[in-house]
């Protein structure tokens, strides 16, 4: 059965430290990582979302390299965890793909790393990913995260993940626990 | 309450990917990925563990430029994180400090991507871990993974994330996940 969710790494619109809104740069450590937890927890797809032609040929020449190139012969499980990726320009063209496979309307989901007056708990999130008729976009945020407008225009707000008084994962870190706290094998982390 | 927890990244001995024992090279984005980890789910302590003088230069600097130079005005968040990182050259030295502090002999655990005769679940690590006299050294492996006999020698080896079919996290998603599944907050997870 095909997985009804995807996920988004937003490079743009971000803030920065100084919540200006920003468009970030790709860290290649970033689409590795979540490539290969999103292959690890069989999401749909990846979407690297950027707008910078810049930054959109270096995911393209490295993709080609783990997926075609040497590199799919060095490290096959590369090539089986960047097959996820694609590049969109906006959040927007990342949904519309969504929903032209699916030929249904996209949910959005954005996270972060403080509340938000919609935010809901990971248990329901859970359940409401069981319906597996609805195509799910979850957007993680890099730099100092997606700005209040993308969040605002979401469907639903992932809950923060609560630290001991410090709540400043990586983006990486984060897509870790989020995946595995969604699609991770309850029954054998409760063995 | 002080954590009983500590962990250590391990670059020797570890299998190259022709399973031959190695030394690997220390990756900046393993150390500020996994001290954030730390920080956030409220760890004893992160050893990065290797023997390589080169590297362990590497390391000192980029801990002195977080923790006392001007990295520690820019970002304080990593100040804070990086404050948690120890040096040492074996697992033994790791070890060694742990069991000074504690004045008592340090539980080793090791994990990896593949069971092991020993294999204890997350639940029940979770249950040893509210021991709160026993201080745990947690071993992640770098490279191919942590060597049979780090794992034969360890008192507890913990079960490897169960993915679709895909076991190949990189060392700091997994350092996350399990992470959080042995300290995460169980109560707003489930919400």
């Amino acid at each position: 059965m095909r997985s009804n969710i995807y996920i988004g790494l937003v490079h743009y619109p971000i803030y920065d430290r100084r919540e200006e809104v920003v468009a970030t740069a790709v860290t290649n450590f970033d689409i590795h990582d979540i490539a290969r937890c999103a292959r690890t927890f069989g999401v749909g797809g990846f979407f690297v979302i950027t707008p910078l032609d810049s930054q959109i040929q270096l995911v393209e020449k490295m993709i080609r390299h783990w997926v075609e190139g040497t590199g799919a012969v060095y490290n096959p499980t590369r090539k089986e965890s960047l097959s996820l990726v694609r590049i969109t320009r906006t959040i927007d063209e990342a949904d519309r793909e969504i929903s032209n496979l699916w030929e249904k309307k996209v949910k959005r989901v954005a996270t972060g790393a403080t509340r938000h007056p919609k935010s809901i708990g990971f248990e329901i999130f859970r359940k409401l990913l069981g319906d597996r008729s609805i195509p799910f976009l979850m957007l993680f945020g890099t730099g100092w995260g997606l700005t209040q407008e993308v969040k605002d225009s979401s469907d639903y707000v992932l809950a923060p993940i609560e630290g001991k008084g410090y709540n400043h994962l990586s983006v990486r870190s984060a897509v870790a626990i989020i995946l595995d706290r969604l699609l991770g094998d309850r029954i054998n982390s409760s063995e």
